[in-house]
């Protein structure tokens, strides 16, 4: 086989047809294809039909050494990747029986009997090697076909992303030569992305005309912004060199906004902090009810820093679950920094925790006043190192809770770093 | 020149092909066409590569009436789509005089003098008809070859939008055959996809082939599958009739799964039944760890039916905010049909709503055993038509969290509904 050097993707189901949804898939799949030294040399959508899929798979085969079909490969009638993929390679299909044990034991641990139409997914072009999927009930295939290869893998991305990284990339690194991307990503939280881009511009401008050039993006969410940098070259020591000095040089000049430089969220880097200072959480969330706790716990192990919280959405259980006094509330507001430092302490002391945070603010569509508009949101931390800050968040209901729920962590983080 | 029923959309732009962009102007595009009768068959992205795009519109053209191409059109060498239009229908690009008035006159306003480079985008294959650009310096261009026509609209959305509404769509109109697309969702939970689809293929099979036929797609995610159906015709009212009848009998044989046919979100639709019976719930969260009161106030004026909640990650906190005793821990441990009722039971009356809701499980990846493998969940309500359930889901501790959630979500649902 000669080395792969090009691919296509190709993205198979109706819905990604619809005004509402595209493939994001290949987004996935083209920054890990080109670390393997693999350019994107086309992508395609196409709907479920066996025709069309079948027609552009032959096109992308006449381009690319190597093709990725993600999607179709469920147990309907719908799903035709399969059977493309066995007539434009003209391989028939067959049924294999360790994909069907697989499913049976699948279903019989959920106590379900496997449904006939899951058969389907035991079909196998001839020569296909099956790729397990250990989070669905879709394998994918790896199919060498003279000097080009096809793979098709399932379309969740959960399932898909994976299976790649186990069960694609190993073997697609054997079949490429020379050059290969490496990437850095610098994720930060407190700033807005045109105040990142007015500092970092003037580092990451000469860095695209150095002697390995190295590619910046941008992309922001709320609460979150992430520079991805990228370089590439056969030489991968001077690649990583390079990426390395960009990457201190932005972050140096973006501290403290920077939050992590090696892919760790914003609750795996508050919840390694915890950890190693043997620090217990409590939050109490009003505005957020419940996000911050939610993500807090989104990381494996968490039960070992976070105790648990109170969502006070009422005001009257910031009363009497919180022990906030209606003085406070009455004099203060409940938006407010006084109340949300109550809520801090009352629910540290009430769980018994090291620490507590508390979150409260309007995020809206009503509930809005002059003095505080939709979007003020105030952060409390109680216990360690005390603090609390005013924020006026931009944006609608759901905007405004994913950047209260970043600016709590934010502040635990920042608290928990200060000498 | 015949009715124009289907379309393919081809973004042209190597940027869309790295991994942190991709195509958005088929979005709006898909949207428009559908809107206009016409059905989207296939999307693609093709690099600055006029023997790639050449070949792409091809094969394109081979299977649509409709080919709509977007950027490629600036001044640059990068830039080929006019190249590629006139190679693939086989008319010779000239110089439109025009053209060049409109862009000597746009930089004049400015100022400057035209840059020599822009003359590129007078370029105009034979018998195309101009589309001005009044936002930017690309024209688009409209193309009838044969029975299919060709559209070439530039990148930018802020260019492109208004050249599609004002120059194409009215032409468009003129030559669909006053078919129209509408669509419908039916969204349930508690069910894997494949169950969903052996229940539902009877039905919508036929559907397939009635007068007005109706198309089906299925789309999963953790704790939620969609139905989306869509019909097309010239009268509209015979299209609505066949979606309503269809939306029907798929939601009478999918009952009590389905939770809205009207776009609604669970938690949405669980707002409304609360709200209607005049009912607060408050929540008690272990495993899911906020993830429920997060959805439950994702609702624009929750705060009516919502009360707000305990997160008792820490067994203790389970004993001292929520009155699960010692014994009832002890002797079937945290995660119980017996804990989980005393949690809904706890946090309702603890927090003086009328509902209470308890969720406690194993999200993994560790806490498991044999008897409480990974995965088991048991969620529990307590006041107004106490219930409590077992479940086993799938997957890894994110599934497991939003199985989890929808699950608690759907046990509220499915009470309340109850005569």
């Amino acid at each position: 086989m000669v080395a792969i050097r090009s691919a296509e993707i190709i993205a198979v189901g109706s819905e990604l047809l619809t005004p509402h949804r595209t493939d994001t898939n290949s987004l996935f799949l083209s920054g890990r294809l080109n670390e393997l030294g693999i350019e994107v040399r086309a992508k395609a959508i196409v709907g479920d039909d066996l025709g069309d899929l079948a027609d552009i798979l032959r096109q992308a085969l006449g381009r690319a050494d190597l093709v990725v079909i993600t999607g179709g490969l469920g147990p309907t009638e719908d799903d035709i990747t399969r059977e493309a993929v066995a007539a434009v390679l003209d391989r028939p299909l067959f049924e294999d029986a360790g994909i069907i044990a697989t499913l049976e034991a699948r279903f019989a641990e959920r106590g379900f009997a496997m449904p006939a139409n899951n058969r389907k997914q035991a079909q196998v072009p001839r020569g296909a090697m099956v790729l397990p999927n250990p989070k669905g009930s879709a394998p994918g295939l790896w199919i060498g076909h003279g000097d080009r290869v096809v793979v098709a893998l399932p379309g969740p991305p959960r399932e898909l992303q994976p299976m790649f990284d186990i069960g694609v990339a190993p073997r697609l690194a054997g079949v490429t030569a020379g050059r290969r991307w490496r990437r850095r990503t610098i994720k930060l939280t407190g700033r807005a992305e045109s105040q990142v881009d007015e500092v970092a511009r003037e580092i990451y401008s000469p860095l695209q005309h150095a002697a390995v050039p190295v590619h910046t993006t941008i992309l922001a969410t709320p609460g979150q912004i992430e520079l991805h940098l990228a370089a590439a070259g056969a030489d991968i020591a001077a690649v990583d060199t390079a990426l390395d000095a960009a990457v201190t040089a932005l972050a140096t000049a973006l501290v403290p906004y920077v939050f992590s430089v090696d892919g760790r969220s914003l609750e795996a880097v508050v919840g390694d902090l915890l950890r190693a200072k043997r620090l217990r959480i409590a939050v109490a969330e009003s505005c957020s009810a419940g996000l911050v706790l939610g993500r807090l716990t989104d990381v494996p192990g968490s039960s070992e820093w976070v105790v648990g919280g109170i969502v006070a959405y009422d005001n009257e259980v910031k009363v009497t679950h919180l022990d906030v006094s209606r003085d406070l509330l009455g004099a203060h507001g409940a938006v407010s920094e006084q109340v949300a430092s109550a809520m801090a302490d009352g629910v540290r002391r009430r769980l018994g925790a090291d620490v507590g945070l508390g979150i409260t603010g309007v995020a809206g569509p009503a509930g809005g006043s002059p003095e505080k508009p939709v979007g003020t949101v105030v952060v409390a931390m109680s216990g360690i190192a005390p603090a609390v800050r005013t924020f006026r968040f931009p944006g609608d209901r759901q905007m405004v809770r994913q950047f209260s729920t970043a600016a709590a962590l934010d502040l635990v983080r920042r608290a928990l770093l200060a000498p």
